[in-house]
């Protein structure tokens, strides 16, 4: 933690935050954190930046809720990898506001303590500033994974299946709801849609689980829709992918809630966004052995939703037609 | 990289930034990167938040700069550990103006890159979204450092003498002459604070060399001013520091630019800011040794300006009167 007039406090906030029990060689308060790697693991790095106004609103959710999210968002790049979580550091632009003084720090770090307890990770350190913009807050991720065996993006091979883990679609409802209001909305349906968007749980133990069997040649984390990570997938691995739009795993509460919203739920799994699950692919010949292991040993559905062949792009079948699906996400676009 | 609508474009861009001879398993473009830790080394993790018109002014310097600037930051806490530098991940919120095009953000890069390459760091990863604020740089560091060997603040004891290495009071001068403008300054004297203040280099060679020779107890770098550090120092090792304000190294430059725009360089020194000169205590055992190879091996002079004895707080001596040392540096004050 540097350059700031509070360091000091802040600190000793974030000591208290940091709660008992890290995993790290050295935590806050020096120049840098120290983790100690265990022996033949490779780290994995990652980072994710919320800002204000275009990722969160502080009006639909609590400062409790908006830290857990904020560490879910780095947290499931590293389930994507397979790696094992260890520490985070984060960075805030504090905007001067009345609303934002200690009280809404300490919900906020709590959060996060609470999410990164769940999944093994410390707080290590991070910076903050005084900001004349908007809320900005950027979390440092950093977990450990088998040397060399690290889950990626580029594996996925002709003849695989691709899965995704639980049900795509109920953040983008929750976000859909939050606009609308709660009225006139069934209260279940409702409550399952905001639990997924404000507070998603990043899926660490899949990961974790797909490395250590060997089970997937490509995964990723569902983080900006169906349609954006599969095009990732389908490039990165540069192959094709067929989807079948019947087998898009979407939750009764969504489709409750896509009713009464006159919305279409596909489009809310194809590119809502942030519902974090995995999108992995396996060859077929692991299929029993994940239908039999994979949602006892998880606690997570497992949906077969398609498959990998030879070729470009991303195409999708509905209603017997196979189309191109459009590589759109949920998109922030500068230039 | 995620969640951003022109995260391909911007991908291919870092990947090209990225440059050759990367240190990493697994770099740009994957949910996380990967770095594979030496045998017996501990990762240090560290990161600085800089924020348009807080920390820097696009009109005072190029994104060249920016960018090389921005890294030396993170680097510095990595010198001030005695870690070797090895990777970076880069946020950034980026505000929609027409200036912040393609063609800055490749400087913004290039000046990473250059000061990435010569310290031995590698463009990992980051994350990038439009932002209705202003440019918001975070960077986050990581490196290597011997297990358990890293230097830390913690560790002055007394009798310790107190070392800083090069000048101190540069950077700020630097600023000082960005605001005033250049007319009527001495050239040469103006040239030498600019590039301190704009192009700082962290002297991650000194840090790896205290480090290796176990030469120092505790260390800092000096990114908010002497007077913050050295209470820092103070503070987590539970000492005391009396500094000569005599021994204070100001360059002929600082001191020149000073008498002209009448300021005290010893106040730049004190509580300016940004210099990136690493503070360290060493037992006085150590005082010929650090004399005879310090600057010969690592080409920074080196100062002593102090001792460390039983107590707390820290006093400076000027005039021949001891006082006590305001803790007060380059402050951002929130709460």
């Amino acid at each position: 933690l540097k350059r700031s007039g509070y360091e000091r406090a802040f600190v000793e906030l974030l000591r208290r935050s940091a709660g008992r029990g890290s995993r790290l060689e050295l935590g806050l308060g020096d120049d840098a954190a120290l983790l100690r790697p265990g022996p033949g693991k490779d780290v994995a790095l990652t980072c994710d930046l919320l800002i204000e106004s275009v990722h969160f609103d502080l009006k639909f959710g609590s400062p409790w809720q908006l830290g857990a999210k904020a560490l879910a968002a780095s947290l499931s790049d590293l389930a994507a990898m397979g790696a094992q979580p260890k520490a985070y550091l984060v960075s805030l632009s504090i905007p001067r506001r009345p609303s934002l003084k200690t009280a809404f720090f300490k919900a906020l770090y709590a959060g996060m303590r609470a999410w990164g307890e769940a999944f093994g990770a410390s707080l290590a350190g991070g910076d903050s500033t005084a900001s004349p913009g908007p809320l900005v807050i950027d979390i440092f991720a950093i977990g450990e994974v088998e040397k060399g065996r690290a889950l990626r993006r580029s594996g996925a091979r002709p003849g695989d299946l691709l899965f995704c883990t639980g049900n795509l679609g109920d953040s983008a409802a929750g976000l859909a709801c939050l606009k609308h209001g709660s009225h006139g909305l069934p209260r279940g349906a409702l409550a399952v849609a905001l639990k997924r968007h404000l507070t998603p749980v990043p899926r660490c133990q899949a990961g974790r689980f797909l490395l250590q069997r060997n089970l997937a040649n490509a995964c990723i984390d569902i983080s900006d829709g169906l349609s954006s990570e599969s095009h990732h997938l389908a490039r990165e691995s540069k192959i094709a992918i067929d989807i079948e739009a019947e087998a898009v795993p979407l939750s009764a509460a969504a489709r409750k809630l896509a009713r009464k919203l006159k919305r279409d739920p596909l489009e809310w799994a194809l590119s809502g966004g942030e519902d974090y699950e995995l999108l992995f692919t396996a060859p077929a010949s692991k299929l029993s052995q994940l239908e039999r292991d994979f949602s006892r040993l998880t606690g997570l559905d497992l949906h077969c939703m398609g498959r990998v062949r030879p070729g470009r792009g991303v195409r999708i079948r509905q209603n017997g037609r196979l189309k191109p699906l459009a590589d759109k996400g949920y998109e922030h676009r500068i230039f």
